[in-house]
């Protein structure tokens, strides 16, 4: 594990989303459950923590739940193996499966966790946890370069005086680097231009409220929380000239799952003719999936929407699907995306 | 003050919206904003107390306030004038226009302030205060007629098997009777209809978990409440058959102004081809409003939106306006209406 980000870890270790522990033996994330009131960070080391993070939305976020998932397995095989090579190779199928599992719609998880299984495959026994942290180091490093290039893939977007709506969290915390669909803005703000952010609250976990107002207003960074439901009259109303959201998995048409009430926004953007665009990596795009009725929607906990009366049911699912008509374009690692995608160029194209 | 509302006001305290108390000195309301968790009945014989209780939702409902407001004048005129008839004739026109001032956008507030205000201006000093109350005692049971009548209208629309969506609380906790936008799910329960009802959660002040919920789970009625965000995915998922929705005021060319989030239910409605009704009484039609562009949107308490970071700006409007094109019919007190309204006639059927 390189010094220097032992260092940048422990300089600011509220600021980074996962990062190494000091000693290398474990994962340090942010508890993004507990904000904005707290900022506690967490040190993982067991498998069953590093699952509980990711299922819990302790650490949430496509990109990040990769670099969680790929750190994480390197630490929890460490931690269970206890210096038997063996053990941990025997390990390694369980550990990946676990993980892949605990959050079935993010494909970064699943794409992260077999680079470090097919890194771990063709090394030798004696050198296989190396070689995965190695991967995982590589995974964290590309993310943060990932996200400075989409930032200037989508900067031309962000004009001085522009009033930019967004939805749940695709920002720093939702990655190692400066985030998706906040980059831009996080690269217009240093570049001096002046802009107005309106947040939608993101019920029922409220992230945008919470992370997004959270993670700009300390950036300086002028924003507005709304309701959910509000966000269509906000649009009528003229005042925003730009959506920009994330995505947790982009199918090969262009479909877009993302955070539930996305394709609410994508609907009252389209009746106002407000552009939105997708800010995600090439590693978001599932080339496999031919279009978003073939995405699995989880169903989150009831209790999220608690408190309710007796005899009630609940629907509560983390993700929906806006489909391609409503997207103005793709805001990437690889530069501003339409459609048709080239997927074999752009499959190639990742490590 | 009729015996049976005495009566019928202590057998049912906790299922009356706005009754008299058993004295007659003030009003009975349930406070709705400490339901589900709990069932508490508030005594009101204060202008002041009347005003914050319509301020800060513990009475809701366009037709409920307008009960309220009516009701709420008189016993709050007795209290302050304590028998002296000139005291009670002076305070009149202070105490209405400060009532109607506590929810500008809710058009039944003054129009039911407005006419006791009428019978007490056609009144000698000395019987005012027994006018304005038979009065507001027939805007009661007006009140509850038309929430029947509405139900009637709507009826049809609510086959066995109809999977409905609703917005906010259109129930009989609005009203003094069985609701407007549930009144068809109440005559529909008592024909024996199976169905299901999704309720939106409707933030920030969830009166679709808390108070939609509540009620209809109580009547026994099938509910499932949603987040408002993911409104939009279940119509796609064509699980939805119909849409009823409740309205603060209707202009005169049918936009309609409810509940924020509305908008953005019928956006996706009319997305997926699901018809979406609005369920009102004449008494919320505003004839004099041209279009829902001239209606005044309240601005509400940012703190509905707590906990946020700090530095954060709020947008938190109490409504939105549903223009008149994603609009499929208005179920009234005076049947199943389409447009153009003929104002004049339905302008001429008020009391």
């Amino acid at each position: 594990m390189p010094d220097a980000h032992q260092n940048a870890a422990n300089e600011t270790p509220r600021a980074s989303t996962v990062a190494w522990s000091a000693d290398g033996h474990a994962i340090r994330i942010i508890d993004q459950t507990l904000l904005p009131e707290r900022e506690v960070v967490l040190e993982l080391y067991e498998l069953d923590s590093v699952i509980e993070a990711i299922r819990m939305l302790r650490v949430r976020g496509a990109p990040a739940i990769g670099v969680a998932a790929a750190m994480g397995i390197v630490v929890a095989l460490s931690h269970a193996s206890n210096g038997d090579h063996s053990v941990a190779r025997g390990s390694l199928g369980q550990f990946a499966d676990r993980l892949v599992a605990s959050r079935p719609t993010a494909v970064n998880l699943a794409w992260a966790i077999n680079r470090v299984v097919r890194v771990a495959n063709a090394a030798s026994d004696s050198t296989m946890l190396d070689a995965m942290r190695q991967e995982a180091q590589a995974i964290h490093d590309e993310d943060v370069a990932m996200c400075a290039r989409i930032g200037e893939a989508g900067l031309h977007l962000i004009r001085d005086g522009a009033r930019v709506l967004t939805h749940c969290n695709a920002g720093a915390l939702a990655t190692a680097g400066i985030g998706t669909a906040l980059a831009p803005l996080y690269l217009a703000h240093n570049a001096g231009r002046q802009f107005k952010v309106f947040a939608d609250e993101t019920r029922p976990l409220r992230q945008g409220a919470r992370l997004t107002a959270w993670e700009l207003s300390r950036a300086g960074i002028d924003v507005t929380v709304l309701p959910d439901s509000a966000a269509a009259s906000l649009l009528r109303s003229g005042n925003i000239d730009v959506v920009i959201v994330g995505a947790d998995r982009i199918a090969r048409n262009g479909d877009v799952a993302n955070k539930v009430g996305t394709y609410s926004v994508a609907l009252a953007a389209r009746a106002h003719n407000v552009p939105l665009y997708v800010a995600a990596p090439i590693s978001t795009f599932d080339f496999e999936t031919e279009s978003g009725e073939h995405i699995e929607i989880e169903q989150r906990a009831p209790a999220e929407l608690h408190p309710l009366p007796a005899h009630v049911g609940v629907y509560n699912p983390a993700f929906d699907v806006t489909p391609h008509s409503l997207i103005a374009g793709y805001i990437t690692d690889r530069g501003l995306l339409q459609l048709p995608f080239d997927a074999d160029a752009l499959r190639s194209s990742r490590p």
